[in-house]
């Protein structure tokens, strides 16, 4: 029999003991042996429960307990999940997990200790919640050189972005509208204003460099500054703006990593990811392109990527599955020299100073907006971009990079 | 030093020394040790060719030799094909293969003889090239129940129908085009007839069951009556047309495959995959919809699929990898019973008769074409449908089902 023990009985924990026993057959013939959740750890009881007999309060019972194998710690944060996460590895318990914050901050750290105490950690729920993205990356696509990820990983922008663009509504009342449906929380800062997409792509990017991508050193902007009319003239163009987290191996041994909104051509697979959907989409050296897609967050979908992760750790009990992410600090591009085309939207008043600013772009107009004008740019550097609109003036009403 | 054998130095198989050569750094780490090209298999000679000293035209000198630990059989067909794999397999030798024809067809045996051998039979390459669809079914959706698979699992069709939606050119035309560009073989049956696409959902549907499911007994359609005129419709219904291989968990333990030009709606992920590229879209009872695109074939994508599973051999010699495909075999569901909405392209005189016969539908109208319509049904059973066409006698020009 293998032991589980789940710590914290939120959305995520109760999803995992719901998928332990909703699918116990065949869990048990794929581990080639039962699958038991010993305990469940919170602070809190829960009486009338089916599980109410599992719960306990104090980590010391689980991690003192020979007979647990394999513990989900799906309580968030960097604080006791950091603590319990150690204490448990050091004795050789493997973990599984869906915290992204602490796996952006300690993964290395926490890899080693595995390694050191012949157990594993995963994170497979970590990011994009129930696309497996983490194991394509450590193991299916193990013969490629995996040269850039860009990624749709926040569900609830994706959400409002989806919205802004079908319903031709604005910032603030998709927010509330996804605030009052749950999508959003009270305080959506860490959604909004791409900080959680932030933690992710740190972490594919560590793992497609095979060292840590330090995730506070990581270019971030929201979706604050989307508006109703940059979705016109987006339309106009054949194109959609999505929230991009992009990583990309570029010069020696550096990476360009980035979280922005992005707009891109209706014909990316990308730009078809809607409503609270995730994808990630990876360039191989020998695959080229390939694409995972499915739902980045909720309560199932990420209880099934702990639980997959549980299955690994049952099958191969005394060994640390390997995961290349060394300490070693990967050194981030400079995004000023990064080159792209830009889409800007300009006061109507403005055209022949965009047009001498930024030769050899393309006007967009549409007939329903006379006070302001589209305009895509040429391919030039970020930091040449930023002069020239810092020129413009407040001409410039919007500004937003092509993918 | 890990020791590959390469039976067959054609297309795959010059691309997996290729990617062994070139990601050689990268995966001597991941395997742990050196990963070594010792023999190629082919009757021919290659003077000049770097690895001409490695060709060798016997098997026995390959299977004899205790230093081999995993053989890459990219040769095809189940002739030779399937006498090496057994013999290799009886010896311990793990095998990887791209061969579809192969597994489809032995697959379930092969892998007890794997099993009986402590040596592992791996086909990631079989099914989508170079996207990892057997791995997620076998690992990252190892806590999930599959319900279903759709996929678009041939990339020559894809192509030819995304010309044609393009376009708006006609079957013939494009099925030269592709015969020209290479995409297409001179005889073009296996993909157009859909019987690629069927052997590949055979194996991904054994996978989903744990079963096997004869490809034989599958009900397979190809693109060949799929017209500009078909797409005009869809265009109007916003819709595409897709070759698609589905494969459906049913009643008690039966399972409905299929593989069928079908109408999807230009919201459907599927919709999106376009050209050569090919796509699997997966429905877990706990994780919902999931999908992986990517390049369905081609030497290098294909060449990283074998690849990836020598690593997995490599990191596991003296063990079988599991897959739970037993040789029982599934009873697939009747189609005749199955319902879904039909499209019906008409003869203009009809338009009176189609509404008496399938009440409650659709009708599609274009401005371009006034020698038919087009229609589209309720729910209603395949073999109802039959009946009710059959009544309307050549006043049918298409029918289509729609997903």
């Amino acid at each position: 029999m293998i032991n589980v023990a789940v710590l914290g009985y939120g959305t995520v924990g109760s999803g995992v003991v719901e998928v332990i026993e909703t699918n116990k057959a065949l869990l048990n013939q794929r581990v080639g042996q039962e699958l038991n959740v010993k305990y469940i750890l919170d602070l809190r009881d829960f009486p009338g429960d089916p599980y109410e007999n599992k719960v306990v309060h104090d980590f010391e019972t689980i991690v003192n307990d020979s007979e647990i194998n394999v513990i989900c710690e799906v309580m968030g944060g960097v604080g006791a999940a950091y603590a319990f996460t150690k204490q448990a590895l050091e004795k050789g318990i493997s973990v599984c997990t869906s915290n992204k914050e602490l796996v952006a901050k300690h993964g290395a750290e926490l890899l080693e200790l595995a390694k050191a105490n012949k157990c594993s950690y995963l994170f497979e729920a970590s990011v994009g919640g129930g696309i497996p993205i983490i194991r394509p990356l450590n193991t299916a696509l193990t013969a490629e050189k995996i040269e850039a990820i860009i990624g749709i990983l926040n569900g609830t922008t994706n959400y409002m972005l989806t919205k802004m663009e079908r319903e031709g509504a604005d910032y603030a009342e998709v927010l509330k509208e996804a605030q009052e449906k749950g999508y959003a929380e009270r305080n959506p800062e860490a959604d909004v204003e791409g900080h959680d997409a932030c933690r992710k792509i740190a972490i594919v990017s560590s793992l497609m460099m095979g060292k840590n991508v330090d995730s506070e050193k990581i270019v971030t902007e929201g979706i604050t500054k989307v508006t109703a009319a940059d979705f016109v003239y987006a339309k106009a163009a054949d194109s959609s703006i999505k929230l991009l987290a992009q990583s990309k191996a570029v010069g020696d041994g550096e990476v360009l990593a980035m979280v922005a909104p992005f707009m891109i051509g209706k014909e990316h697979p990308l730009a078809m990811v809607n409503d609270v959907f995730n994808a990630v989409f990876v360039t191989g050296n020998m695959l080229g392109d390939s694409m995972y897609y499915g739902k980045g967050a909720g309560k199932l979908p990420t209880a099934s990527a702990v639980v997959a992760d549980v299955v690994d750790c049952a099958k191969s009990l005394g060994t640390s599955l390997p995961c290349f992410w060394e300490k070693e600090e990967v050194k981030l591009a400079d995004v000023a020299e990064v080159e792209w085309k830009y889409f800007l939207r300009v006061s109507a008043d403005a055209k022949e100073a965009v047009e001498a600013a930024f030769p050899g772009g393309e006007m967009i107009t549409v007939a329903e907006r006379t006070e302001d004008f589209g305009y895509i740019t040429t391919v030039m550097k970020e930091k040449d971009f930023a002069a020239k609109c810092a020129g413009l003036g407040d001409k410039v009403l919007s500004k937003i990079r092509l993918a």
